[in-house]
């Protein structure tokens, strides 16, 4: 490939990177460039329900579509979604050449290259893929896990107590702490806690910004369990969905989030939750705000995950250590191995659109 | 004071530097200067059992002394200890002035000044005294406590864990992280565990080299409890002293402790004492390991502290948060106003010296 095909597809994933996530879809950009290379039409996917970036710059393309080179940020989708399949598109409009950066992942909807070439179009992927994958990560991880990404969060004293022996626990970790939670709450689609801490805490599971009132877009608040949530519990009130699962089986749970378009997942406790996701192997990433706090006694954070000897010990591999106000936060992620996938790649194709 | 006077005690402290630490004694450090501004004579102090600084300068300087000028990093002793007091010794040698960085916060060997002044001596304190205050800062705090300053050292799992279900806690930390314990522990000069702790784990409690062999210079391995230290156990294995403290009281330890010179106690717990020394307001630092990884179940680091609701939680304060090989280190220090005097001031002049 040549440096004028490398500066378009930076350009394609320029504008991928203006979409949104989380997002049931990856972020996709692509730009039509006219046989004597100029700039024909440019588009990005703004997330599920609109058009797929291709359809969006062949949209502002129109007719001077025919006898472009397509620069795509991933590989065109083949099979037909909310939008129809990409390659046909580009085929039906004219196209004669694609290039795209990363391949599709996600089985079901591979193939486009495949339908391109079938038509007669020049095609050519990989381009900047390592890029287009950086861009995406947190979706073709999910893609390749065919569920949605779990991260577990919690706050403990120094000595691994997340409340005190009468059961209180507002607040072991400081302001600066919990202002950080909401931040990353945010940047999750959805929000899960337990019965049990829905019925104890009484939380409203909102993303509250700095300022003090809630933000516009709201994760998902999903509550698990067979008991039922009060009608009067405070997740009712603010603005967003509340979402009741009545299981108690992490991959159930998993499912029916997928299918409701949920990547990524704030999985905010109790111990007995969080304990029931990392015995299935079904977390990804802990985030632990540690407050440099002693308590002697009261519930830890995490119950009884199955170990009674140290070689069975369920080691995780550091990624970032950060002081958050007074409190310190460990991020760590289980080694490879030892996640599972919870959904089933039949799951996928009916909402990755 | 002029610049010869602030160069002649930066001398004085890049002497006092020389000397050891952990001692019973400061680090100090004494220069002679002739009445033509010419230097006489050095001295430093080497530790508990050899000569004051003062001491050592004026045996340099011999009949020289006549006439000059001490600069010392710390307030001339006016106490008989086992070397005779130096304030006295210096008008003794006929030095006519004195200046001191310094003052002697240890209230039984303070008044070195005023022997001085009544002795016709013209003396000025408080030069770089904060410099000198710093060289001596561990010791300084010791004093006014009137007890050896107390660190309490554990190694758990993110979730608070010290041993997996049936005891089992080799290795929760990796080996970086244990090399570390071995640096700062050789930095101390008593180790304390429990009887407990002992028996279960037959430690050696030896300083080791990174290369495998014990270190030249072994702090004091002490063990704490009623019951019997068995004869064959590895802690009377390999160099240096063993003590057993008969005792439950932490009190008691830290006055016994502080009797045979004993003034910065690394403590290594197990839980049992660790928490009967938090309780007694006894820590000063605690150095924490944690290691990424969950147990879920096991023994906690610290065991009851009496604490059973939140607004009681044992609040510390950062000090540094250091990721050592694959775990992290977390330094922290109660608030100021938790710690209390275990020993007496009474208890010092006899061995401060
Ligand atoms: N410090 C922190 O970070 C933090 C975070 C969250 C909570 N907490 C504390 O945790 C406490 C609540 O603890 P918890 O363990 O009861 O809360 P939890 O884990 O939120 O809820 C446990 C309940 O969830 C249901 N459940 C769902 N899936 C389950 C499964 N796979 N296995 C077993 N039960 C399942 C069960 O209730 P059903 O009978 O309804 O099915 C169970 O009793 C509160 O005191 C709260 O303050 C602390
Ligand atoms: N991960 C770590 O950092 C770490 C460090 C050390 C130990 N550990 C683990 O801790 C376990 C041992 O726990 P432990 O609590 O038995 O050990 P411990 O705290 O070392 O010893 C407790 C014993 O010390 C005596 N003792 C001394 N002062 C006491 C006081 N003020 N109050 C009560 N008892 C006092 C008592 O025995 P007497 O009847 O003899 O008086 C008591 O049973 C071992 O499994 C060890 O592996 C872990």
């Amino acid at each position: 490939m040549d440096d004028r095909a490398t500066t378009w597809m930076r350009r394609a994933l320029e504008l991928a990177a203006s979409g949104p996530w989380p997002d049931p879809n990856p972020r996709v950009g692509c730009v039509l460039v006219g046989p004597d290379g100029s700039l024909v039409a440019e588009g990005w996917h703004r997330g599920a329900g609109t058009p797929h970036a291709e359809a969006a710059a062949l949209a502002a393309a129109g007719d001077r579509a025919r006898g472009t080179t397509a620069y795509v940020s991933l590989e065109p989708c083949s099979h037909t979604g909310r939008t129809g399949p990409c390659a046909q598109a580009l085929v039906d409009a004219g196209v004669v050449e694609v290039v795209f950066a990363q391949p599709d992942p996600n089985q079901s909807a591979a193939g486009g290259a495949e339908v391109l070439r079938a038509a007669g179009v020049h095609v050519t992927g990989g381009l900047l893929a390592d890029d287009a994958e950086a861009l995406n990560a947190r979706w073709t991880r999910t893609i390749a896990l065919g569920r949605p990404l779990v991260t577990w969060k919690f706050a403990a004293t120094l000595d691994g107590r997340s409340a005190a022996a009468d059961g209180t626990s507002q607040w072991i970790t400081g302001e600066a702490a919990r202002a950080d939670v909401h931040a990353l709450r945010a940047t999750r689609d959805a929000v899960l806690v337990g019965t049990g801490t829905l019925l104890a805490d009484d939380p409203r599971l909102t993303v509250r910004q700095p300022q003090g009132g809630p933000a516009p877009d709201q994760p998902l608040r999903v509550v698990m369990g067979l008991r039922e949530v009060p009608v009067d519990a405070r997740v009712h009130e603010g603005p967003g969905e509340v979402l009741h699962l009545t299981t108690r089986d992490p991959r159930v749970a998993l499912v029916c989030l997928w299918e409701r378009g949920v990547r990524d997942l704030w999985l905010e406790g109790g111990p007995t939750l969080a304990a029931a996701f990392l015995e299935a192997g079904l977390v990804d990433e802990v985030v632990a705000y540690v407050a440099p706090a002693l308590l002697g006694a009261g519930r830890t954070a995490v119950a009884d995950l199955g170990i009674s000897t140290i070689t069975d010990i369920r080691r995780l591999v550091l990624q970032d250590v950060t002081v958050i106000g007074t409190d310190v936060r460990i991020r760590a992620v289980p080694s490879d191995d030892s996640t599972t996938r919870g959904g089933s790649r039949r799951a996928a194709p009916g909402t990755n659109d």
